[in-house]
């Protein structure tokens, strides 16, 4: 197994937690923790491929992740024991996650020949959307859109950070393992130090 | 007019009752109306088209589905009288577009060279997902996700007997008619013995 | 810059704005105004290309509204000020926005080769569900569905204008125009008068 391969599993993995852990805060059987959580792990990359007409779409063409999924929903419904995962190993997998879809989501947009303003907004959409699905489908605002620490920024910001070390003429996958590296921290820091964009107020 | 023809159409019906039904409860106009009962009606299938890359999707191709649709509308917006529709022919109309949808859409993602398993996905998704939409544009947790009798799970299970009767090399004509049968079955049963699964409290 | 692409930005920036206020109201942040204006501005034009298999999406090419979406989100994040747009710019930008993006989205649908029923259906698709999911993201229940001014309904009925008046042979960019301004004063007229439709009660 690659590394690439071993990130990408922990992004997927981490973002169907976050949304197994949502899911099972509004009291869902086995059906609905089940499409939440594709929905966490498969939004922002489903819509990416939609919008830049890539088919087939990812996890349609790999199974083994909506496999495991299910196997995972299946855990969550059947043994309460696994409430008590740490926050800080759910904050840590989904920062992973965070920079690895978003990355790699911007890395397809300029394959499909976008501009890097569209290809980092991409890899945006890549890196949050599935928690705009997850919360959209459990009735709550999104958190994408409320006052909390850094998060579609970081990922923005790490896209661009990609894009100046590969026009620096560092290797592409270089460049795509420091940028990854870069979201996870900033979104970490953003959180341990409380980083918030001001709100606008009516 | 084939069997299938019939079928499917009695599967349209069924599914843009239960969004007319819906919106009828937040006092919406024909607008709204029209909208919810379309999504209901066309939401999984457009989203099994959208994920496999069929085009064109495929009540683009036939518009008298649209039509009906629209004038079903009216009457609900003009006619209180359909509120006293009985509850057990909604209940088997929806039974029925259940199974069809599920089986079709597994078969056209077999035919696009899907796994199996992502084929049962895709089936349950046609067969359930417009329901999903519907109870978003209507601002409700989508009942899929509440502890409900089987739904969701009788399209998953139905898509895998429909597998393994064309697996005994049964005609595949025979097993869809079968597997509809058989789901739709499992549906009024689950309903009329109230069959859920367990939910995950957290 | 010829008129009608003035016209379109127009539009974008009449939805674009819509969204910025209804998100504001939500005291959402930077990122929170940019998505939501996003999605006003771009989400009837993309399910219109997502359903009628167009690509590259029209905004994914051009990235020129996108980057002008942002530099408007961040004035409203930033300088309150702007709170205090006249309503009557917003109504008069907004009524054109919807008069040009659904005679744009039903001429691509015809185009594309679609029934004329199914071509005014994405007409009013395009002009009218941007609106719907902007509302989506901020929890309200989509104002599309509830009993106001007539909307939806200038854009069906104006894309049949549009139609009619190329049957009659005039030139399709002039019936264009004409179609764009009926809508559009079609919509105002609703608002003053307070044209509605009436509402199903259950």
């Amino acid at each position: 197994m690659t590394v690439f391969a071993l990130l990408e599993a922990v992004g997927v993995v981490a973002f169907a937690l976050s949304g197994l852990v949502e899911a099972r805060h509004r009291d869902m059987d086995l059906v609905g923790l089940f499409v939440v959580a594709l929905a966490a792990a498969f939004g922002g990359g489903t819509l990416r491929d939609l919008l830049l007409d890539r088919s087939p779409v990812f996890w349609i063409e790999h199974d083994a992740y909506a496999v495991a999924i299910l196997g995972l929903s299946a855990v969550f419904a059947f043994f309460p024991i696994t409430a008590r995962l740490p926050a800080f190993v759910l904050l840590v997998a989904d920062a992973l996650g965070l920079g690895l879809f978003s990355v790699a989501g911007a890395g397809y947009a300029l394959q499909a020949g976008t501009s890097t303003f569209i290809a980092a907004l991409m890899g945006t959409i890549t890196g949050t959307f599935g928690g705009v699905i997850r919360d959209i489908l459990c009735q709550e605002l999104p958190s994408l859109f409320q006052q909390t620490p850094l998060y579609a920024t970081c990922a923005f910001v790490g896209c661009y950070f990609f894009f100046l070390l590969t026009y620096l003429s560092i290797p592409s996958e270089v460049a795509g393992w420091v940028a990854t590296a870069g979201i996870t921290v900033f979104r970490l820091a953003a959180v341990k130090w409380n980083w918030v964009l001001p709100v606008s107020r009516h």
